[in-house]
């Protein structure tokens, strides 16, 4: 093992797709009332037409269109109003030349009708007879059936991950139940002598497990699932045996801690002791970062995140996120915020760098401002609002450059 | 009632404001695992310092910096190593001049030492020994008690919603429970003789309950929750006790559909029945979403959305984020996206126009692309990344200009 033997983030997120885009996760039914921000597994065709008749937007008269073609302020085409068409109700009247009906918004037009002139623009002279001054064209004010959605069409495609617009084009088609992926059963390990939980009391030399906390909430918002959360002491067979229940009942596990070149460093042996590959990459041209390992236990994915919270939390945004999207095929774009860095940057040539930054908005223009600081402060992380990603062949940025910046939620 | 008195977006705002900004909502206790996108409802004060000793950020040797000056390649430093902070444990020893201490990342350093050298920039000569070949500086690789959060220092604000960074620091003050706001209680009420439930069986004429599904998603996207929701014939009794039940039972009732001109419009009318000042607004100067009804019921708020989907999820976005933020007086930057428009978009002098686009990214930099449509089809919606915004005094956009495109979710 060459610990400075690092490989780069792209390198990385081939080797994660290579390996793990194939993990197998299971499905299920579930409401539409409850599946905003879950992962469709196949995709969505419509049985129906929709809207399945030609429907008014507005509230108005259908009318022949070209009863109205010619007509003016000085020339009104005058029309007989032959009846209402109440919502909700079809309608089978035919309507002939010389007359309209009124539709409200919504509301089913007669077949024989093309188009609605809206109310605001027409005289009614009386209960049966309005007068049109102004010409309107075939389909005006009118959705035709089929219009919005066609029978047979794919709607939505597996890989997508619902909105609340999606769960209104699925209430649109009358589907109540769908089918989406089981989230992601994630176990999160945090090693290390010096951790302890948050109900314990703490000692000089302790510090609280920040990173198991933070991963889970990142789990949650990825729309994973916490298996187990647990706290491991420095030592091999403790480490093997939590990361064997890890492997045995989710899909990913993510240790944090542990993985800095340090005596008490046991994750690389615990992951190379179980049948699968081992270590697939210990270290990444990354900073903050690089005493990432990844490996694959048992068809597993198990994942040695840093132990500074910055850290673990940069990478987990990194590899994480891009793992759970290949795995669930996930067609999901990510925009970056253009801004305008106000202070120079400093880089490591050779490596990816993730710089923290804040965003403040003058006069409609974004301004990044770098915050600086041990990764290992928490607080640099509480005030940041994403990061730029400076590349591994710049020396880093000039105040005034203009800059791309990833939120971070 | 003058429907076409229309009022501007943020007239509208303060409106909101100035009515309900003072909404009681109660609190409740939670632990830090289930508070990601609560809102706090009172400060966090730290009663500790973090860290609350004098850490190394490395792996490396404890020293007094003053002992590295005047080193180099040619002129080592010779140190005696007297032992090693074991993780986690507290550190009574003192470093004398010539000697260092080895610790690892996150150990506590002596009270003695100032700075930790790296593993890798030291020459460990035997068990005892190592020689420096570079100076370092007071503090280097140290992170000194209280450097991340000084006790009593406020590290996190009343209406802060909470992110998973937050949620480490928490951790970090060994914080299990949190008060945070209770969710917004909503009732969801979608209006008209045409709209059937997801179960019933679709004839021709009806349409589904689009609106109260993608509403109900909304709602909870944004931290709300749905106490009840129903939909309800076009009918002043029944609609007068579906909203008194709205009031009393949740915080804000949304009606949606039956706000437009029409024979069967009974919401301002419901609205003005309760005790309360009844209709604030009734007519936004907004495309799409002009019929909007905002009123005050027993010192609720209820607001008739508009029917059309594209319209509902319009207004949502812009008044009812804004109304929760307003509440929970929550400080939350919402970031635009800087695109340019790839085709030439009209729109009404007089009203703000909500333009809904696609995005594309093309060599780093993002096209925003109009979809047009009628606003009734919900694929409109589902298609959309985010909308632009065109305002009153605006005839439309040409083609290659800048805009900001504002990301549905």
């Amino acid at each position: 093992m060459d610990f400075f033997n690092v490989i780069s983030v792209d390198e990385v997120k081939k080797i994660l797709s290579s390996n793990f885009k194939n993990l197998k996760i299971e499905t299920e039914k579930v409401n539409i009332l409850d599946c905003e921000g879950r992962v469709l597994s196949k995709d969505i065709i419509s049985q129906i037409n929709v809207p399945e008749f030609n429907r008014s937007t507005v509230d108005g008269y259908a009318i022949k269109s070209k009863e109205s073609h010619g007509c003016s302020e000085c020339m009104p085409t005058f029309l007989d109003i032959i009846g209402e068409v109440n919502m909700g109700e079809s309608v089978n009247v035919d309507i002939k030349n010389g007359q309209c009906m009124y539709v409200p918004t919504g509301g089913m037009i007669p077949k024989s009708s093309d188009s609605v002139i809206m109310i605001e623009h027409v005289e009614k002279l009386d209960e049966v007879t309005i007068a049109i001054h102004k010409p309107i064209s075939d389909g005006e004010n009118v959705v035709y059936k089929g219009d919005d959605i066609k029978k047979d069409q794919i709607v939505l495609k597996k890989g997508k991950k619902l909105n609340s617009q999606d769960i209104g084009v699925l209430a649109a088609l009358g589907i109540n139940e769908i089918q989406v992926y089981k989230p992601i059963k994630f176990t999160v390990i945090s090693t290390g002598d010096e951790i302890i939980d948050l109900d314990e009391k703490l000692e000089f030399g302790k510090i609280r497990d920040i990173n198991g906390y933070a991963i889970c909430s990142l789990i949650k918002k990825l729309g994973g699932i916490v298996v187990e959360k647990s706290i491991v002491k420095d030592n091999y067979d403790l480490l093997k045996e939590a990361v064997s229940n890890g492997i045995k009942n989710s899909d990913i596990v993510l240790l944090s801690g542990g993985s800095s070149v340090g005596t008490r460093d046991y994750t690389y042996d615990v992951i190379n002791s179980f049948n699968g590959q081992g270590v697939l990459v210990h270290g990444i041209a990354l900073k903050p970062g690089k005493p990432t390992i990844i490996g694959e236990c048992e068809n597993k994915v198990v994942i040695g995140l840093p132990g500074h919270p910055v850290s673990a939390i940069i990478v987990f945004k990194i590899f994480i996120d891009y793992l759970v999207n290949e795995i669930l095929k996930i067609k999901r774009n990510k925009y970056a915020i253009d801004a305008i860095i106000n202070k120079n940057i400093h880089s490591s040539p050779g490596k990816k760098t993730y710089q923290m930054v804040t965003l403040e908005d003058v006069d409609n223009k974004y301004y990044a401002t770098p915050i600086f600081g041990k990764s290992s402060m928490i607080t640099l992380l509480s005030k940041a609002c994403g990061y730029v990603i400076i590349d591994e062949d710049c020396e880093g940025l000039y105040k005034e450059e203009k800059v791309k910046v990833h939120l971070l939620q």
